[in-house]
């Protein structure tokens, strides 16, 4: 079967606000975060698969007439055995692989599988909360769809960027979701949906709903590397509110307030003149709910030692995801010096924490040009990645 | 006419929950804090009536066939002339001053005026929101009305120390209003109540009822001297209410749940046996409180000092008053060694605030026999302060 070449990217997400208090039937709002993940589609010759993902160390290639013919493409349980697993955890490169192929077999399983290689990497840290995993999976399910022709191939020869029609991003969004499935087990599908439409989403009750129209706003995204265990935070709050039920459930509706607020003032700055209000109430609905979710019990004095690095140089912070350590987001002003973005951002390196200039709000699964590539870098491990032998030659 | 000798004391006092949401019709628990102003009432027989106030450097003495006879003791008018300003704001000696002739002319005043000295001292900061001055007005209330023979001396001959009955209380309570209102033209009534009654109020909706049975707790009390207004902060929470309703009424209403679960755990503590986790239970509402006042804009970055510092030792703070600055209060747990405390006390001196280990929830206004001095002192200043002439003599 002859492919297409595809090169494409989508987003990481971040939580704006009501992390938390959306386990509790609150609202919460995800943004696109533009530290975006990158996949890189080739069709080749040799009658191979290959998959290279140099950000988790996973190089793989399997002959295709011999060891993937083996597959059943409608039986996870057996993929699970062919990567090696059957039962208990898989590691991030096994649960990849594992995304990787039941995504493929999935596209390509009813006639003859094509010999291709997938490269992947990202500038998103894995297993900070950030989606990279759903970034992953809104890229290898817009890729192979493409590369298919299941979905078309947006770019014109004159485009260095393209993005699909809503038709056939519902299609990318419901076969990551897919691959979220087998990599999260129970995803809420905030991550794929962010990967796929970008923007802002509202999340509430399980009802994901895309935000028309958001400002792109500036920030520092700052992993404080405090590693901290999802469940056992959402845990932690749910028994803070079991003890003081009256004192917590107004803080759960106070949240709710805020990321209703937030969405109000966001609209707002796309339907009139952006002004220092619009920012400065962004900034205190950050601090307000930086204390809410301390108030909660998870935040941690990494995060505490973010909030006040960044407010020394006039910048407000939140923990964005399940807190206890993790990342946290920084707004930045329009008017914010690259001077003092580049202090603030040092200040934050001399803590120990990785950080990053980027922007929340901006454009969810992309089809890029070849040429694109040369614009694209990798911060991951300080060094664009390498990618793999021939790969590495043409881009 | 002849009048006795009277020592007494009476407590300043602390707000342990509820502060600025009492201003918006939410609980507020006041407690008496064991930083004491003294008094000490002596008959003599020179014909002077003179007042000494170490702690404002004010010492004054009148001549009773003289100066006092222009006095209509009715007219707080003609006593404003009197101390020397018509209209405008008196100093904080002009106020003691004015408020001591009011009382003493009021008691006084429809018999022959009797000469005496009284001397009044006290471990409290002045302006800190501790009391200082209903204290003083207790302290004065209580004395003037005792030595003139309106109430009783309750104090026998084998007591160290002895309270009055609920009736003379509430006597002492109704003359220490009279002092407040003088001194701050429109008070609550809470801190003289808590100066009169001790222990713990619930103050809502202007009613003040007193707690019938609270325990004594330790405590730190912390003064960052850092200056403010409680008039410009209760105007920035007025603010913030208004700015973004939906988001701060949910935060009073947490307050007010706040004070309730306090009230109901202290009640715990002295019907059941104390055990650790009501300790942990109000070391938890403190640290929901301080990010609720936070949120609610009278934080200070003196006070996340004070709570960063305190919480490296393990022991939990939140401002207490009107914020901004000003004081915080450290709960100590009663296993809390002395060394921790030391340590900790001398951390926060390093970090330039005052610092005194006390008590919350201890007794009112009390009389106490003259020995009793020889064990009492007054740290401001850092050392016992000298009464004057010969007073420093007798005791």
């Amino acid at each position: 079967m002859q492919v297409r070449d595809v090169l494409v990217s989508a987003p990481g997400k971040a939580i704006l606000h009501g992390e938390h208090a959306v386990v509790h039937g609150k609202v919460a709002l995800a943004v696109s975060l533009n530290l975006r993940s990158y996949l890189c589609l080739k069709a080749t010759t040799g009658g191979n698969l290959c998959v290279n993902l140099p950000n988790i160390d996973t190089f793989l290639s399997w002959d295709l007439r011999d060891e993937l013919k083996l597959l059943d493409p409608d039986l996870v349980r057996r993929l699970r055995e062919f990567v090696g697993v059957t039962n208990g955890n898989l590691n991030t490169s096994q649960m990849a692989t594992l995304s990787f192929l039941y995504l493929y077999l999935s596209v390509f399983g009813s006639g003859e599988l094509p010999s291709l290689t997938v490269s992947v990497w990202s500038e998103l840290p894995t297993g900070a909360g950030l989606g990279s995993s759903a970034a992953y999976s809104v890229c290898l399910a817009a890729a192979l769809l493409c590369a298919s022709g299941a979905i078309s191939s947006p770019l014109n020869d004159w485009d260095h960027t393209a993005r699909w029609c809503q038709e056939e991003l519902e299609l990318i969004n419901s076969w990551a979701f897919q691959g979220e499935m087998i990599i999260h087990g129970n995803p809420s599908g905030v991550d794929n949906a962010v990967g796929t439409w970008g923007g802002m989403l509202r999340f509430l009750a399980g009802k994901i709903i895309p935000l028309s129209r958001v400002p792109l706003l500036r920030i520092l995204l700052t992993n404080t590397k405090v590693p901290r265990s999802t469940k056992v935070l959402v845990s932690r709050v749910k028994d803070k509110i079991n003890k003081f039920p009256s004192i917590m459930a107004p803080v759960l509706d106070s949240v709710d307030a805020i990321s209703c607020t937030c969405e109000k003032v966001l609209s707002e700055m796309t339907s009139e003149p952006i002004t220092g209000e619009h920012y400065n109430a962004l900034e205190e609905l950050f601090d307000i709910n930086q204390h809410h979710l301390n108030v909660m019990g998870v935040g941690h004095p990494a995060l505490d030692t973010l909030c006040r690095v960044t407010l020394a140089k006039g910048l407000h912070s939140k923990l964005t995801g399940a807190g206890g350590g993790g990342c946290g987001i920084t707004l930045l002003r329009p008017e914010t010096s690259s001077a003092v973005v580049q202090a603030t951002v040092q200040d934050l390196k001399d803590c120990g924490f990785d950080c990053w200039e980027t922007s929340i709000g901006g454009p969810g699964v992309q089809q890029h040009a070849p040429c694109f590539l040369q614009f694209s870098f990798c911060p991951v491990g300080g060094d664009r990645v390498a990618l793999k032998d021939d790969e590495e030659s043409r881009v």
